[in-house]
């Protein structure tokens, strides 16, 4: 149970460092005849991907996914899909001053202190890099649920709030600027105020909505595997996350029910729908929506104290290159977490 | 995999619905030699319990659990501990005319389309009744793991917000007023206001803050099973949560690297702590922190109209005896939850 | 994982010791929808209980299941089945001999052992009255599966076996004698044995043979979950089995391929079945059979020497009314566990 | 829950088709620390490998396995070992006689059922190629637990059976011949036996006797995981296995609770051992010891009437280079099960 699974139908168990010889995972689990988009999977593995703009890492990683099972002739054949990505453009010496040295606000010092030893090379497990697996994973869910609509975006960067309700969004524009906010002007808005957190060598964090539509009524198990509890588990796996509402969320808080209660239409659908598309924590058919906060990435250009492990504190400044908002490419992953959770509840909700 | 089960090595899997012969529960894999406080785990109840004040529901529920395996002699044998919580006052005519109509924001529709059918007495299976078995199984975690101090407590009721640091709060306040709220005057407003509300026959949201602190170093499983994807998952599946963060949170979202990432003293310990005791999914020994969003309870004194399952239209009045505010009594379930999580990773962590 | 769950979706956790106040269970994943025929549940009870016949240990224990959730109106509702069975009759001076006492080839060492501590009466929780749980979950999987026939009966006592093969037995007189095997006049020797053997004050072991017919093609989960490796566990897991063989069995390891191999039908049965209904672990239609092997029980009326906890080799003698062969009544946990695996199964392929 | 991965704290996950790209897996929860032996695990590989002696299958299959993550400076991270063994040598022509048959006692008929398409190529998933991926993952679990002896030998193959007590065999000499059984002269036997079979285009069953030492008292989970119910369910798993049986086993079931009692000596070992080392399913700290059936190979030279997708019966011929007798090469196989059942087993008790 060292945490590596992901998922009770649909599951996917990854493996892989930052910089070993590759990344990669099983998803066990996946219905068999589905006929795979291969070029699909490869767009949400670009929209991850290190250097695909200027306003992200100018890392260059291929990340291209090998399938090693599982499919045959094109199709799913119900059996595991194993694959792998590989490390091919890690520079281990950039890491070196690492070795020694616990960062700031990273999961180094924990690591040695749970495991006795740790592969300290760009982070090793706790990389960001391990989200490489999961958006293969979710590409194939998405497949599997072709008539379920996922659209995430930022939704703030930084001080910078894009409040405009989602139904008011145009999610063809999401791709449009490398912000991936489907607003034009808050996206240009956003997009040079990440310019500018890079040029003074910091980081910022900000805020990815996620949308989920045509859900089919009846997903999620009571009581403890409520939909947004798995969403929640989900998004909050994801590095640098700190927190997620769903529907009315933390404002919810603040209301009446009188306000907040959602009335029905006569064919079940809602009037309005603070709940965020979850009953009881089963999807009542109504829209999900949820916010998903990332705090900024620790590793920044400026100098700052860090932790050696002999209990020297040691001035440190950060190499390499990193993104300066990690937002842009987290959309991405954030879609890849909710189709695992969704093709997971699809087929536990079969077995009724 | 219906989703009555929480919890791995520290599993707990719970039974019942609000109006049948009993709720309750098995406790697997709490390890044995524990002398059990059989009075703190009645305290934790009371705390819980129906009637308790002015300002919960009036419904009288006694409450009172029934071990009936796994101790012996007052001890923790290492097998599972199988309890029950008879179900004695419940009247069960007051919920006839719920049996067709669906109420706005309950999950009486959703169960419906899932299972076909729905034992429709004060919400089943969905009632938030089902938290007491959750009590009596954090109760026995909190005897588990003596060292590990969890308060929870009321931070705001609908728009009344208590922002003091919890640093500078007085736990032992807690149980001093029936809000939970440990600053004397911000209670006293909450207790006001949830008054105001109830004669409305409206209800209203709020949060609950919980503080541990005395966690030892290396709690949580990267990648999936990060420590506060877990927490996270533990509150989003209490009754009306609809929002979880942790650390600087939704807030972090908005600051810089330069700001958020929390300086290391020599000893390992950090200067601020943003990170809320976490980092990459494993507590770093630093206090651990995160806050609790609950909706408004969606049963009101007022009319609304609700869905019969017909499919008309139909207007309908609470009945019953309700909570105008539901966090007073969600204070000892947050606090269970995250008993229960932390006993969890505590034996996973022995694995290593 | 402390073991006291079983199945995935079909899931069956249960508690309990022999003297404390009650067994019980949870069995989560049973669908909504089922009809329950509560007689049909006594009547495996009936054939598991102590004191039905001559046979078998003359202990009074009423053994009746009490429902508390998870079924309305007679009708199961999906949501977890929990139930208890009170131990009303129970002696537990008989058992002040063996508190400080290991006895002979019983789990009452390794339990100090492993947990430091044990209840003492009636072997605690290694006593065989766990099953009657099981068998409640057994049943009710059986209604789960009408279509599919699962018949258990015994095959051999001591030395005496039931060579003839299950095709030319009448499964209708499996309950015409105390000792559950349908051939009357092996029936009646092994009658007179295990009277001999009780005599003697000995015990003896025996086979039980079980048989599951309409069976669907493609329940089993190829590569771990093989069909025959879930039954192998589910009937090794009965307390004193020593041994599980299924088609062919061990006798299988003597035949040549050419032998050994079943060659289809046009419809895809086949003309023999030596595979005893299982090709790489899925279920291929055709019948399944398989044995299990007992072990004599172990507590018997003859002194032996003992163990006591300071390391003392003291001489015991078997108290109280056992079973001088257990095979009669494991005839109904055999067929429990075979049913509780197919329902967890058939669950599972509908994920398909 | 596709049944691909085996354990709970240590455990296996594989994946792999016989002729695809890969045959891998991940090892998750191996602990930190340990200085792997990769010479060791080498080892284990040629033994479980084709074309390693005149006595099997003569296929050239290098298996050489590339560790991925998991590992860093040859000590395990407590990270998950990922890990692929390429096909290197696959020639899928040969099988595309079977593209539209079904081989008798093959799984091509259950698996074209159950998934509604297959990867033909060579058995693809029921291929006991996949037990590579065990072998790896099972010396390593050997490695986590070096104090723990296990030896696995050919006991019998067809109607040729050692007989000798494994007491009075030198395991050492297990590997002094191809057919892995440490009496020489039966082994003698066995090969000239095997030899014949193979000449006659046919194929013979056997038995692998496995005995476990050294382990300590106290693993295994009472009630449903115990000890002996995960290995037979590990031995039930493997490719071709038709029955498992610990201590006394079958023979058990013809003896009295006199003769069959293992009485204690003062330090807890007891006299005799038919037991098996086991006692409520818990290791008493005695010899673990197992027989595990496997059934002949069911590609044989012969001719024999196949049945196509279209339901017409058609004669086939096995083509390729197949094991005459498979239990030579089950021997590391077996190992390796019961490896990682006693590694997983060793890791949950530490939780007490």
């Amino acid at each position: 149970m060292a945490g590596n699974s992901f998922g009770t139908l649909y599951k996917v168990t990854t493996f892989g460092e930052s910089h070993g010889e590759a990344l990669g995972g099983i998803i066990d689990g996946c219905p068999p005849g589905i006929q795979l988009d291969f070029e699909a999977i490869e767009v949400d593995m670009a929209r991850r991907k290190p250097g695909q703009s200027a306003i992200v890492t100018q890392r260059k990683e291929p990340d291209s996914v090998q399938f090693l099972s599982g499919i045959f002739e094109g199709k799913t054949t119900g059996t595991p899909i194993g694959f792998i990505i590989p490390n091919t453009n890690q520079k281990s010496d950039d890491y070196s001053h690492i070795k020694d040295n616990y960062r700031p606000s990273h999961a180094d010092y924990v690591y040695d202190q749970k495991y006795g030893l740790r592969d300290y090379r760009g982070g090793g497990r706790s990389s960001a890099r391990e989200t490489a697996s999961r958006v293969v994973a979710g590409a194939i869910a998405k497949q599997m649920l072709p008539e379920i609509k996922i659209n995430a975006y930022v939704s703030s960067v930084g001080p910078i709030h894009l409040d405009t309700p989602y139904q008011e969004l145009d999610f063809s524009k999401i791709e449009s600027n490398p912000v991936r906010c489907p607003d034009e002007k808050s996206a240009a808005i956003m997009e040079e105020y990440i310019r500018d957190i890079r040029k003074q060598g910091d980081t910022v964090g900000g805020v990815v909505t996620c949308v989920i539509q045509n859900v089919p009524v009846g997903l999620g198990e009571p009581v403890f595997d409520k939909l947004h509890a798995e969403l929640g588990k989900a998004m909050l796996s994801i590095n640098a996350v700190k927190g997620f509402e769903y529907g009315s969320g933390f404002s919810g808080s603040e209301m009446k029910g009188s306000e907040h209660n959602d009335l029905y239409n006569p064919d079940g659908t809602t009037k309005t729908n603070l709940s965020g598309g979850i009953q009881g924590g089963i999807s009542n058919g109504m829209d999900i929506y949820f916010r998903v906060a990332f705090k900024p990435v620790a590793t920044i250009m400026q100098t700052q104290d860090s932790l050696d492990n002999k209990g020297n504190i040691t001035p440190m400044t950060g190499k390499g290159r990193h993104d300066p908002c990690v937002v842009p490419r987290a959309v991405p992953i954030v879609e890849a977490m909710a189709a695992i959770v969704l093709a997971d509840f699809y087929l536990i909700n079969k077995t009724y």
